[in-house]
């Protein structure tokens, strides 16, 4: 019974027996977290609930947008701290904690990942996303469906598709081209359905390109189920159905919340009326079972989790999400015997998620304060809040900061945690600025001006501006939101106990202002152009040679790495990267491994690198070991719009190593064989395209001989000429008599050239 | 005759006595500039030739694209320059002189003005444009309209439309969404359209969202003639026909060039096949013969033209047109006694006008060497060419460099004239960057060492990139293509016979990669994305905040203009905006006021300012004088795409007035009253709108309390739940069964809130 095979067989068996009305009831929900038992068919009843990291299991009888008080779990790092590791391995282990948990509470499917690209830092979600590269979000989300599938728990990928921005979300079209979507926006999806098959995929409330997603058939079945070979079930986001009938045609399988049986009803009457084709429902139904009886598979009555081994998982993996932006004078890690002023809110009052569906109960919550007064004794730690949660009054604000001063110029170091303020980042509303509260940025000058040995850490789940202070700062820890252990987890890394070894999956610019879709987002009018293309986070900055404040890939340790003997080799399975990597200082580490491709030369707009490729390597210090990254070949193709294909153009690719996109430390180039794209020539071809084919150039090129031989001199020059010519449709040139170009020269032309290729 | 009543009414008779075979010929040209005389019915032949800023009227049996040799007219400056005048009596007086030259030489219809906008500065025909923005672009493309058409010549606007760069131009399709369509690539045609009824508008090449501008119903038919009332011809740009009956179906009335006769059969076959309504082509050719008559009328065969006028008019419009960048320690004007090192190939061979269509064989040729010379005396004056205009060897740069530095040396002054090579500007093909030669950046860099008092005369189409240079040049005029008389126009400036008022109409930016456009141009595979929406030009930088080499609108003068006293008032027509302008200084000048506004919370996107006014005002030395600046009703409005119309948005604009767009001497704000757009609320309205709404939001907000009283506190503010809650489409609240929301109920609602607004 646990045989896909045998399980797929019973759900056609079961459909084949229901009642039309029993297949409707079957693709909409029972009520707010679960679907429908048809119990003398077989078909159980399951729980679907809130993700993404950690299982938000709603207590009897809350609220009715499904947000209030939920069963206790373990709050993970919530997605922008985990997208940081860069570790697939890790991000597994996290998937099977979270499917145990799952399955402990009788949860069939956990809605998670989210894998959206972080287009803004404004989006109000991006803590919940992993980064603004397509590679990252989808190796880093393939992981945690593995390590949750592997549990006999179900997935959601979600937020399927082009779902950036929280503003005006179930309304709102997401207008976006063909190369960025496919090669942007989809591309993470597209790898995690191939390798993993989520056992389901959450479409989003958005529309994109004028169309809802839960009734695109184009994204639903041609994309997703017909390309991508997906064959779960299709979820809608809860209340992201708008016409139900259409969303079942297109290829929607469960609308999700359930409950009323007034959009079951319609499907009925569709059917009846001839709108709908019931082998379509019966298609939905099946899956629908299908998913019914792989959780009942899955699940086990007796199930429960270690909750001490998973806040200690949430440990770990918190420590390895941290990003050590900077470390001057290797003020860090801190020295256990030294006194340290502990100053901010956030250090006893930590910020570890954010708001939204997303909302985990915790199972304990450490703060770092109190795991600094464990590491260093509470005898040398002076705490000053330095500022409220809420906004306080001038004067109130004024004497926490003079509190707080007092405490940094008595200590020898001030570890100083700032950060976003819960109200600013959520589900549901987008954020308006990327800056830090001004009284947390007054208490920072303080501060630094009563103790220039400061350490700051930021609790955040979108990027903040740095700009004007960080030069005066020494070291700067990236915190994001760090899930419940983030104390602990921060503690370690201050002291030493882990060496950092987070990654920025995500560019931190030096102003909103610089930010790739500044001037798009969030749209207006119920329309947001994708108008910065292909060029999404640090694709822009690349492109266009700008200063950012810490760049895509950047992160410290507090060993030192070296890059040596990088190879290359080419096969149908795309790019074998090998090099060395050894750990040359003197503590033991973790090293993220990042490898970049580019093309030049090449025939279509490209940013100037892409990473392709990462690896995350522990070493010994003094170790050496030889680390090989694989670039699939998928993933180095473009999305050709003449053919609406994938294709991976020939060349020399440039292979660039480095601990970060601007800290390449190997290059290479290895040849790749391009696919073949074979265009047949018509009268549309301009006039260099058939200059540039091997059969028709050497016609084309006799012909303008005799008919140019003598004219064309009088300020245009023949190099000028001869670009002019090379745009014009071959076609067109019958459009001047005077050259004596008839139509029917140019189809004979054309015949031969394309019959000779 | 000469009455357009009476020609309309003469037309139509003729039309209706023609055959089908006759009214399809009069629909595309007899050859490669006439159209088609039907004698027997009093059609005569008219001659387009081309512009814009002279008469290129090819002499007989030259070559098959129309690029050869033509007869001497008068080489106005192009756009590029005109556009840096600001000044709409200039432009009239320039477009009176072409229309004498075009009648002299018997031309119906001169081929221009031509006012795309500069999109971005890589477009190989730029220099055929006249700015970034469509308000100086319409205004001073009127004012070209007006002086020619006065003298009974007609002319095509052009080129329509969005067709904003050279390359693949017979194919690529611009895709630009509503917004920057109308309120940018548009808005300069309407203002040209509604004021001035250009006799033809020539469609272009490319395709606009998908479909060729010649065979676009949308755009030639509901937006040129429905919406802006063109009673004109539209002609086809040379070649630009795709497929004809579609395009005269579309509202296409001239194919140009024509000869062969077989696109014409095509239309007679689509008549009798059913497929081409009969009345369209009436009307097609109905307007060709309107034209034609139009034209005749206005025809003398005894007309001539002053040359020596025409040549000072020339003169008088280049140094109007010059821009005075940069004038540091005032070294400008030179002092006439002192010696001067003339430095440049360009001082002796001028580069005056770019490449293509638009080549004019000139009736003279000044050049800036003997005009210096005349007025200094040849013997204060050593010139050196520098560098040639040809690619040169190494050690030949290297001589003429040497030649140049010593001529420097010797010189009290020097004025280096440098520039974009004629090879790299053209119609038919976009530039690939915006550097100066490297060897004329070398001979720049050697210069400035040799002698500091030097000044940099620019002659470029395009803007070019002086970064790294520009701190050390104390004096720079920006030359632009100034036409035959530029060389006596350059003398005039530099020794302040002329005191300089030229301002940029396009910015002029520090680097290329900083450019709106700079990812999206020029496209590939046939579509060309204009991602930055309405961020074009000024908009742009202003938007994101960038630094730039030199403003939109900036221009230095030798004297000082100071102003005052600002006072603003609204009505149906706009907004005036009256102030005082003093000529502070020691010269008299002549100073371009521009006003700006901008609307703060402005509902929809806006740029934070935008230029709708501009007056040049010549005052005499210590003159006060009161300038009125009217800002059209129409032109403050934005292009509303809930309701496909403009929409002035009612609120307090800022006006701010200044001498360029950074540099802004008098601000105010006026309250302008707002046109109404009641949209109906529907279900997909959200609930924030409906909040919104004077009648529903008490209604809303009454139920929301009932229904969201004592839940959602589980880590969502009230504030985030608020928000979150705002941006629900009130249908979808169905979707949440637990609400008890039937959509009966918001239908209820919905009708009692319409009704009662």
């Amino acid at each position: 019974m646990t045989d896909s095979t045998s399980i797929a067989a019973r759900a056609s068996d079961i459909v084949a027996g229901l009642t039309l009305e029993e297949k409707a009831s079957l693709t909409s929900g029972a009520d707010f977290w679960s679907t429908k038992a048809i119990d003398h068919a077989g078909v159980p009843r399951i729980v679907l609930t809130d993700g993404p990291h950690g299982v938000r299991l709603q207590r009897e009888g809350s609220d009715h947008l499904g947000l209030a008080d939920s069963v206790p779990a373990t709050c993970f790092p919530p997605a922008v701290a985990l997208g940081s590791s860069f570790d697939t391995e890790l991000l597994e282990r996290v998937g099977v904690a979270l499917g145990e948990e799952a399955k402990a509470e009788g949860v069939g499917v956990l809605l998670g990942p989210g894998i959206n690209i972080k287009r803004s830092p404004l989006c109000g979600r991006n803590f919940e996303y992993l980064s603004e590269d397509p590679i990252v979000s989808g190796a880093l989300g393939a992981a945690i469906v593995r390590g949750l599938q592997s549990q006999g728990v179900g997935t959601s990928l979600k937020h399927f598709a082009a779902n950036n921005q929280e503003n005006d979300r179930m309304r709102s079209s997401s207008d976006v081209d063909p190369r960025p979507l496919r090669e942007i926006y989809l591309r993470g999806f597209q790898r995690v359905v191939e390798d993993e098959q989520p056992w389901t995929v959450m479409c989003s409330y958005n529309r994109l390109n004028g169309v809802y997603t839960s009734e695109n058939p184009w994204l639903l079945n041609t994309v997703l189920r017909e390309e991508w070979g997906f064959d779960g079930v299709v979820v809608s986001d809860w209340g992201a159905v708008n016409e139900r009938v259409v969303g079942v045609a297109a290829g929607l399988d469960l609308e999700m919340p359930g409950g009323s049986g007034r959009t079951d009803a319609e499907l009925v009457a569709a059917v009846k009326a001839g709108t709908l084709d019931e082998a379509v429902l019966d298609v939905a139904a099946r899956r629908n079972v299908e998913l019914a009886l792989k959780a009942q598979a899955g699940a086990d009555a007796d199930a429960s989790y270690d909750v001490d081994a998973h806040h200690a998982l949430a440990r770990d993996a918190a420590a390895r999400s941290i990003v050590l932006l900077k470390n001057e004078g290797q003020i860090l890690p801190l020295a256990a015997e030294a006194s340290v002023a502990v100053i901010g809110e956030f250090a006893r009052t930590p910020r570890f998620q954010g708001a939204g569906s997303s909302l985990i109960n915790p199972t304990k919550v450490d703060n770092a304060l109190d795991e600094i007064e464990r590491v260093v004794g509470a005898e040398r730690v002076t705490f000053a809040a330095g500022f409220t949660l809420a906004n306080s009054a001038d004067d109130e604000a004024a004497a926490l900061r003079a509190e707080a001063v007092a405490a940094a110029g008595a200590a020898e170091t001030v570890v100083l945690f700032l950060g976003v303020p819960a109200a600013d980042e959520s589900e549901g509303f987008d954020r308006e600025h990327i800056e830090l509260p001004a009284a947390q940025l007054a208490l920072l000058d303080a501060v630094l001006e009563a103790n220039p040995r400061t350490v700051l850490v930021l609790s955040n789940g979108g990027v903040v501006r740095l700009s004007e202070f960080e030069a005066r700062i020494p070291a700067i820890l990236e915190g994001w939101l760090l899930g419940q252990a983030g104390g602990g987890a921060t503690a370690d890394v201050l002291y030493g106990v882990v060496n950092p070894s987070g990654r920025l999956a995500e560019t931190i610019p030096l102003r909103l202002e610089d930010t790739p879709a500044y001037l798009e987002f969030p749209g207006e009018f119920g329309h947001v152009r994708y108008g910065e293309g292909l060029f999404v986070g640090y694709r822009w900055y690349d492109a266009r040679s700008m200063a950012v404040q810490y760049p895509f890939g950047h992160g410290l340790s507090y060993t030192t790495f070296e890059y040596s003997g990088l190879s290359l080799a080419a096969d149908a399975a795309g790019i074998t990267a090998t090099l060395t990597v050894t750990n040359a200082g003197e503590r033991d580490g973790r090293e993220i491994v990042q490898v970049y491709t580019a093309l030049a030369g090449s025939g279509v707009q490209r940013a100037p690198q892409e990473l392709k490729g990462f690896a995350s390597v522990a070493l010994a210090t003094g170790e050496s070991r030889e680390v090989s990254v694989q670039l699939r070949r998928d993933e180095l193709a473009y999305w050709d719009t003449r053919v609406d294909k994938w294709v991976v153009e020939g060349g020399d690719y440039t292979v660039a190593v480095g601990a970060s996109s601007r800290d390449i430390r190997l290059t290479g180039t290895v040849a790749v064989d391009g696919d073949a794209v074979r265009l047949p020539l018509t009268a549309n071809s301009s006039i260099g395209e058939l200059i540039a084919d091997p059969v028709a150039g050497p016609m084309i090129m006799q012909a303008m001989a005799a008919m140019f031989g003598g004219a064309g001199d009088a300020g245009e020059s023949d190099e000028g000429m001869e670009k002019m010519m090379a745009s014009f449709p071959i076609g067109r040139l019958a459009s001047f008599p005077g050259m004596g170009v008839e139509p029917e020269m140019v189809e004979q032309l054309l015949a031969a050239a394309n019959a000779d290729s």
